[in-house]
């Protein structure tokens, strides 16, 4: 992408996992960077960064590091944002956050830029970027429901442990080599041990017995189809991979799809590659999906309990399309709508 | 269990994963087995493999080791299944089969005793166990289906490489070795790594785009609870865990059901046992259910993206109840019905 105007971007949270992609991401996509600040807490103050072949020097995130940027990629956690977002707003910054702190807010886009780009003119300094399950399943379902409606979707989701950040994918590491060498895995972030385990708890608990990963991803997708007719039950649980989330997907449409016709559709779809050749074994897999920018998709199959049913398999790097990319494609979005 | 009549047992197969565990299943449960013979093929021939403390000798498995046998548990896979089941009938045994190549047959009953032991009654001699995905959702949905009918179940599934054999548990345990020592993951039995990875692929794929395994727990649950009216819509995938199957479970019923209804009615059902107190991060996981008996059932909650809908997480060792022990169940429950 190539911009006349170059600007001052923002990093808060650059030393984190998501922060690090998306600066890889700025550099890979050669986002219109004229300079670049990496915010962080206290502790990573003075570490240096590579970004295109320079030193950058992380200073420490507060409300004053604002000043002159152009844009601000928050991926600071809920506290990072909470506290200093609207710092970065008041400063004249357009703020895209990662976190869920803004994402129900009204007066805040939620965007996947393949999905609801349209969104981002009404924005009042703050986008937010969804969850990483969400991304990834309304990327796939866009072109379902534009093509025959949506009704229902049953979803049950198989993440990665990146998307607990380095101590979730610490975890994995230390556990699967303590098992290894015949030792008791040793716990850290998660409650029980996920190597070679599943966890069906991703998030906090809330009242109605659904996980807030649960809940956000029936949230989410209202917000971002404007759509909240459209019936998500999620099933959300952690699994022993590194990158890369998968996801069951369950569709009843409004009008009859076959698997061809859903199959076509979805190929044709910016952003979604499709792997789907059973005979020759070819279908997603985390693995593959890993440091990829596709939402891959296969298995896609009519599901004749229903009505208009069809099944299918989404697999996508949860660091960069899950977060990172979707965050930066907002922002060159914003570059193409003249709103930068 | 006691009975007065002592059996002459057999186990063909009984080198593998699944014929070890009846063995060992056998013995805890103190069935009445008179004569133990262990049959497998030509290479495990003189192998000394231990039964209520003393060591009974392998033999080969043939047309005429059925001699005298009262009860034959095969576990020798659908070839061994085809060629020495026939044999082992005209001798007189019972057979119990763990394979799917008889489970179609109309005059063979597909028992999960907790289920439908009244199928028992009809049986030739032969006598098949359903496959392991299968069984654990039948026991979960059966308390249910007594209380409210089923509709329709999205089921959504994370089973372990033991459900693969030995191969399976050997490609996971080398390559998980492999790989936290920074070497490739080589390949074995799956055609990718499932180490770190995920395989939507278990068992073969059909023209329809579904895999066997995932047909088997359609047809399978249709017989069982004989009524082909439930819809049941699968995907089937294979997840780096060593022992235990989990199923996400999405069920309408007939009439409508509280989660706390349905809380009670699993918790009081036989086999069943529910760990579901969120609050206090309780919940099934694989390695929780490893090498016990039960099928944990917990995440229970209302779905109200439909009328009457649940959801809910299912864990079990596919080798005990999934195999083995379903296979000496229904040995017990013949016993039961004086049919041995």
């Amino acid at each position: 992408m190539t911009a006349e105007k170059q600007l001052t971007v923002a990093i808060a949270g650059a030393t984190g996992v998501v922060g690090g992609t998306v600066r890889a991401i700025l550099e890979e996509r050669d986002f219109p960077v004229g300079e670049l600040r990496l915010l962080a807490s206290e502790r990573s103050r003075g570490r240096q960064l590579a970004f295109r072949g320079r030193d950058v020097t992380v200073d420490v995130l507060s409300a004053d590091s604002f000043a002159g940027v152009d844009l601000a990629f928050f991926a600071a956690g809920g506290g990072g944002a909470k506290e200093f977002v609207p710092a970065a707003v008041a400063a004249g910054a357009t703020v895209i956050d990662k976190s869920s702190t803004f994402r129900s807010d009204p007066d805040v886009p939620l965007v996947v830029p393949e999905v609801n780009p349209q969104a981002l003119d009404r924005h009042k300094g703050i986008i937010a970027t969804p969850n990483c399950s969400t991304i990834q399943m309304v990327v796939a379902l866009k072109p379902i429901y534009d093509a025959a409606g949506i009704t229902r979707v049953v979803v049950a989701t198989y993440q990665s442990v990146s998307g607990s950040g380095r101590r979730g994918v610490d975890d994995l590491e230390r556990q699967s080599r303590e098992v290894v060498a015949g030792r008791p895995p040793t716990l850290g972030l998660y409650p029980y041990p996920i190597a070679f385990n599943l966890l069906p708890h991703i998030d906090s608990f809330l009242p109605t017995g659904y996980t807030k990963e649960e809940q956000k991803m029936v949230d989410e997708t209202h917000k971002i189809f404007a759509d909240a007719r459209i019936g998500i039950s999620p099933t959300c649980v952690r699994v022993p991979v590194y990158e890369a989330h998968s996801e069951a997907i369950n569709v009843q449409t409004r009008e009859k799809l076959t698997a061809a016709a859903a199959r076509a559709l979805l190929a044709a779809f910016p952003g979604i590659e499709v792997v789907d050749d059973p005979a020759d074994l070819r279908y997603p897999m985390p693995l593959d999906a890993a440091r990829r920018d596709a939402v891959f998709v296969g298995r896609i199959r009519e599901d004749d309990t229903i009505e208009n049913g069809l099944n299918f398999w989404c697999v996508c790097d949860n660091l960069r399309k899950g977060a990172a990319l979707n965050a930066v494609q907002i922002a060159e979005e914003l570059v193409r709508r003249g709103k930068l």
